[in-house]
């Protein structure tokens, strides 16, 4: 499945964020790493202390590559409206969903302090990065004054992870586009502000 | 588990029910299902072709459960927004997750179109029951003409579904209601319209 360039402890890693996407922890058996990444259990072993071990450091690289994706988006545009639009808007494989957030279904991740843990601060950051982005909005007079920056922000959050459920559901990506195109509707500043 | 007054064939649907939600479908086996159900193997082969069936079965039930809690709200309010707001602020358990949305995170559900099937007639009933309420808001005079209704309708389904993403992250319910509320207030009728 993977280069040989690659070593032993980054196949399985890569081999494990591909299969939590897939299959969440639940779905993913040890066995099931080592055939993808083409090792053997004690090699497994040898790098990771076992299946958490393992899933925590492939967790963690996929929460950071979100971070890094939405923090490339808000760069996108002038106005707090642009940003957000930037972020909803950007290119998603939406009928695989997220890879962070199908992990929240998975009840041996969320009973896992360790496990949970980067997923709630990944989405934490994003709902906080949203919210200082909206406040800037609000301090330009972009939105009506009653909007409340952490709430858009939740939403905003929200109308994504839910977006891929849509999109899951039908099979298609139009439903996913439709949330996000409903959601800036009711964002967009109000015609008589300009 | 379950009242003794229940047949085995109810006992095996209930315990799949709670066992799809709790754990999805790649994460229940046909043991733990007859664990739960109190049944034999043979009792469950006796009554269903196999986990497939049952599954269907189940989530059949599950599907029918969340229309008439969301119908019954749709009944709460007399302005599209009240309706809406209803629906959106319903009692949930949010920590649980939607027991039909997290089948969408489940690769054989997807993969199923007999098991896809309800989920998605389900979400795409709603979706359509939503734009109805939207398309008579607007009748009304209650939205911006902007308001596309299909749009607004993705949009508050995937802020339910989503929301339950977020609180399942954090353990807490409020990013839930944070997000609800964030959508409610840009759904909020101008204040010059009355």
């Amino acid at each position: 499945m993977y280069s040989t360039v690659m070593s032993t402890s980054e196949r399985l890693i890569e081999a494990t964020r591909e299969l939590l996407w897939e299959r969440g922890y639940v779905g993913t058996s040890p066995k099931a790493i080592q055939q993808q990444a083409g090792a053997g259990q004690g090699s497994m072993y040898h790098h990771f202390a076992g299946k958490p071990d393992l899933a925590l450091a492939a967790i963690r690289r996929t929460t950071e590559e979100m971070r890094a994706a939405a923090e490339a988006t808000f760069a996108d545009g002038r106005t707090a409206h642009e940003r957000i639009s930037a972020y909803l808007l950007r290119e998603r494989d939406v009928l695989r969903g997220c890879p962070v957030g199908r992990l929240t279904m998975d009840p041996e991740i969320i009973a896992s302090a360790e496990l949970r843990a980067p997923v709630d601060e990944t989405l934490d950051w994003l709902r906080h990065r949203l919210a200082g982005i909206v406040q800037e909005g609000l301090d330009q007079g972009e939105f009506a004054p009653s909007v409340v920056p952490d709430e858009i922000a939740a939403a905003v959050v929200a109308t994504v992870q839910g977006g891929y459920v849509l999109a899951r559901a039908s099979g298609s990506p139009d439903a996913f586009d439709a949330g996000v195109r409903g959601l800036l509707s009711l964002l967009a500043p109000p015609p008589n502000s300009h």
